[in-house]
């Protein structure tokens, strides 16, 4: 088909609007996912398509088996990190879980999840045919899941089916309200009835210290860009040895009349995964991301420092677990709202006034609840987000104690 | 966990060993992924973690109904460009083809594929459990797929199961000698038994014009590394209206406690594929795979050329359907494999005396047998490639006519 050019001239010079230096982005989902100077360099080495390939080892062709460059030793640094035993670079979070639901489970069978899982959680269990039983949480204002009621809900899989659950999820912080769950409190709980347990980390590895052996975690799923200053789409699989054999199963499939066979490649993940640019930069960041995970306690003093100077505005409230142990924050501004409603912009004169005050990132129209992100940003940055907001606040009425 | 800085410095300045301008690369899996000049400037914009959400449509959160930068449209002008009706990008060629086995098939079901499929069709077929029926090939020195034995193996399916395969799979350009199929004629097959017929394209379209159209394709499967000059991961789903339905199933999952629901998300794609990066380098590249796909001719004299050239070599020959009608080729030398016999680097002389040249890519230590790939490559590299090797086999006495 001969499309016009001119009518591709939209796909030419193509922008993000809010790039570079100028602006605070505080999207609560792209913190964590900026790229270091180290991975920049290395992606624009490895831009062109099968750029990882072109030492791919003949007789063991397999991306987690190239040498050069050194995937086959990240794999290995990247599980020593995690404190997990085998670690496969996968195209997305959302895919990991897929894998291991899809390998562990029969359709009709059950998984276990806490209520403020992400959506990726229930379709993955969808796409593998699994029905999810939830969690419950606390509801209004901390959400906070109730881990103990994971016993509970394994008894209840057991009696509704006669066998327990293929596995149980945890997710390690959520993306509602940034709580950071016990997850070797559930850990616990699941080797009693024998479950393999899953944290999804990826609000967590990558950002904060997370140690798969420490937390007793059997499955570990995380997001290169969400969390691990990576290109996207890149996911991580890490798994205790055992589990790493039912999960990682080998081809054994033979062609009927060729006799063709893959001995070599790993069933769920289809032979090879990220062939290219994300991997490197989840790579070239490795090092920085090792070493940013020891400043976490600095970034939740960030988080905890807006927390308190938001809440200084009239009806506005971090919801959620107090005090904040994650960088991801929800807040309730009934203050905002209440202006809103007044302002022929209605709820998007938040969106303006921060925008005006170069801050951008809290998903336009909302008021009354908004979610953000401080991680990463300087001290300075934090401190004019938080004036921003007071400014603003006094701008149309609202007292500020 | 905590790893020594020291220990990682491994990661830090990774470089392709032969990148830019100063090598000729003949890998067959990298000519048509060498990103545009578009591309490339597009990566950097949007190298960070989740770079496209910035505008994610808040009551309609997905990636194919993302407005800013276009994804939307081009979805739809992606469907146009192949002359299909739905258009998704998923991570790979390999996952495409997965999620429409996953959709389509039942455990033990059947699918039939040309004998040269490539692995990864296998693995798909093996991860959604369903078997493969091959379609044999008539061997040395044409290796070219008896199409008409479609019916047959159809025929075949439908004796031992009871019903047909759930669809037929056609590589339209094999990887393993660059032969063309003619993809109508299996279509026809396809139809009059009502299976659903899908054309990999991994090595077509991007490179070559192909409409799914007017080869009267239900499903067409592409490859962006491979052929559409981007960044990987990238695959391309592309589907018939009536299918879409089928394959691109809406979430009906309902979290038992929360009473959480997800009806936009398409199932088989966990929500979204390629956030980031790599789909962005596909839509930059648009423009320019549109008007390249029109240069094929060109492309092809070019392998024709080559071809010629390399056959007055003693012992040296193209196997695979002749003429060339694809740029991937696969020679046959037994001069060069009489002389890595003596040599003291064995078949690696081979790699050596290209590389001095300053010719990378085909396989280091082959000589029976290499693949090579001049999609793209300027005249004068041609040229260059053939006289390096001649000039080659002239030097180790091989006989040049």
């Amino acid at each position: 088909m001969r499309l016009d050019q001119s009518r591709l001239k939209k796909y030419l010079g193509l922008r993000r609007e809010f790039a570079g230096g100028d602006y605070i982005n505080l999207n609560p989902i792209q913190r964590g996912g900026i790229l270091s100077g180290e991975a920049r360099k290395a992606l624009v080495e490895f831009g062109d398509g099968y750029s990882i390939c072109d030492w791919c080892p003949p007789k063991t062709p397999r991306l987690d088996l190239i040498k050069k460059p050194p995937i086959h030793d990240f794999m290995q640094d990247l599980a020593e990190f995690l404190g997990m035993d085998v670690v496969r670079v996968v195209t997305r979070c959302r895919e990991a879980k897929f894998i291991v639901f899809h390998m562990l489970g029969k359709p009709r069978d059950y998984i276990v999840v806490d209520s403020l899982a992400h959506y990726s959680t229930y379709i993955a269990a969808e796409a593998a045919g699994l029905r999810v039983k939830e969690v419950p949480h606390s509801g209004y204002p901390e959400f906070k899941v109730n881990l103990e009621a994971y016993a509970e809900k394994i008894e209840e899989v057991k009696r509704e089916t006669g066998k327990p659950p293929v596995a149980v999820l945890l997710t390690h912080v959520d993306s509602f309200y940034g709580n950071l769950n016990n997850a070797s409190q559930v850990a616990k709980i699941c080797h009693e009835y024998g479950v393999p347990f899953m944290l999804n980390t990826a609000y967590t590895s990558g950002v904060m210290p997370v140690n798969g052996k420490a937390l007793n975690v059997d499955i570990l799923v995380g997001s290169g860009h969400k969390s691990w200053a990576s290109s996207a789409p890149t996911g991580i699989l890490a798994l205790k040895e055992d589990l790493s054999k039912k999960i990682l199963l080998k081809s054994s499939i033979v062609g009927d009349w060729s006799g063709r066979s893959f001995p070599i490649k790993e069933i769920p993940l289809l032979g090879c995964t990220v062939m290219g640019a994300p991997i490197v930069t989840l790579m070239a960041s490795f090092p920085f991301v090792v070493e940013r995970v020891n400043r976490w306690d600095e970034e939740v003093k960030k988080a905890r420092y807006l927390v308190e100077q938001l809440e200084r505005i009239e009806g506005t409230r971090q919801l959620g677990v107090k005090p904040k142990q994650h960088t991801l924050i929800h807040f309730e501004s009934k203050g905002f709202y209440d202006v809103s409603k007044k302002h022929k912009r209605r709820g998007f004169f938040l969106y303006d006034e921060l925008k005006e005050r170069r801050i951008v990132g809290i998903q336009p129209g909302r008021t009354k609840h908004f979610e953000l992100n401080v991680y990463g940003l300087k001290w300075e940055q934090v401190k004019h987000v938080a004036e921003s907001f007071l400014e603003i606040a006094k701008k149309y009425g609202l007292n500020v104690s």
